[in-house]
């Protein structure tokens, strides 16, 4: 069942990424989180702005549990993983985490809730049928 | 007794917070629990520069739970709140919220669990003294 | 003149705008500057989503010089400068500096060119009157 | 002459670079342009962490001036481009410039000088001279 694959994708961290204590700022792992989010999405065939205009539906993270288990470096490659963990009527939570790609150390593991709203009113609105299918073929 | 007491801090959104949904972006609010953290610490009296100098002590987050409730928007005015919740050995957890100063909505709150480590080695190390006996005063 | 009046403002450097450098990244200072402004608009009386709404006017950044100085560090309080050194019809000019509280250092130097667009068409549109009015009171 | 060769590097435009204005706020072009000249380092051979740890040298912006041409949008795909315009003694000037992959369009232009520093001192100190080599092999 598709519900079960886990998708990955690679970044590597930037200066940009860093802070003054050598490593990697904690709120950067949530961009990592939603690039490999992104990137699921778009390898789904739903790029987010098409998506928005044919469904007006965006996505909101609701909650998140982030557990910072080792911290990343300067220039090391992350291979952020992405898996669906449950698909409800109006919301999907994920399963992701964050490992160094060079000696698969797990750095970050997260939960993470979203919600899909009408993207003028913020209000709940079911996750649009494609989606839901693409993502389990049957 | 002194780990009741919850701080204060406001900080504005500007145009660097927002993202193309017209909103805040989801990790942004990290940054301004790391912020009135930081704040907090600087009211006890503990720069964190002097700080690591004098103790070797580095604060990381380990684990967070944060619940996005409703968006923030460009101009707002947040008031974000620390309160310590428990200090360990070697960790202390933070309540933090966000509200939104006009109409006191609760956009945000989080549960931030943070360690002290030594500032080259990343191992664990004691809380400080001086700032157990700052936060608890007798 | 108003147009000869420098503005100032001040903010704090956290962990979120250092890099593993030990100083804060490059990009930030944008950041900085632009908080400026937008304190600089405020404080003229133009909060910039009411503007819009009443105007259909944004503010894009065309063209930036910047020289920097010297780094600024974590826990650094700035005082960043807004001064607007010309007014076109459908732009201004802002010469920007950022100084360092403690020691009144020249960190960063900046000649920000500001046009107003239409905020839907993204096409340049005259400056509001109510603007060169606040800025120039006769 | 390798001194003429221009390197282009690609990459997505993901939320975390928007802003409420509905475009990539202006800031972060110069994370896009740093990413291309480490990506530009790394396709010479030079890791700059290791790099850092053999020639106790950084390196660090000293002026940029950009010209915002037109503004790029979320998911678009950028193709980043890092020629060397000169090398001097302890500097570096570099001309970039960042294009829509999907028509071309020229959206931002840059002239960046990067001048090389000691890592702990940042006082300027020769650039190695194995990049010298590298970039200009004979």
């Amino acid at each position: 069942m598709a519900a079960s694959l886990t998708h990955h994708f690679t970044y590597r961290v930037y200066w940009e990424d860093t802070d003054a204590g050598g490593v990697v700022y904690h709120a950067r792992y949530l961009h990592f989180y939603e690039r490999a989010r992104t990137d699921w999405l778009l390898a789904l065939g739903f790029p987010q702005v098409e998506f928005r205009e044919k469904t007006q539906c965006v996505f909101v993270v609701t909650r998140m549990e982030i557990d910072f288990l080792k911290p990343a470096h300067l220039e090391d490659e992350l291979r952020v993983s992405v898996r669906v963990e449950e698909m409800k009527k109006a919301s999907m939570v994920f399963a992701q985490t964050i490992e160094r790609v060079s000696d698969h150390a797990l750095l970050n593991r997260a939960k993470v809730s979203v919600a899909t709203v009408h993207s003028d009113t913020f209000k709940p609105t079911r996750l649009p049928r494609e989606l839901v299918a693409a993502h389990q073929p049957s």
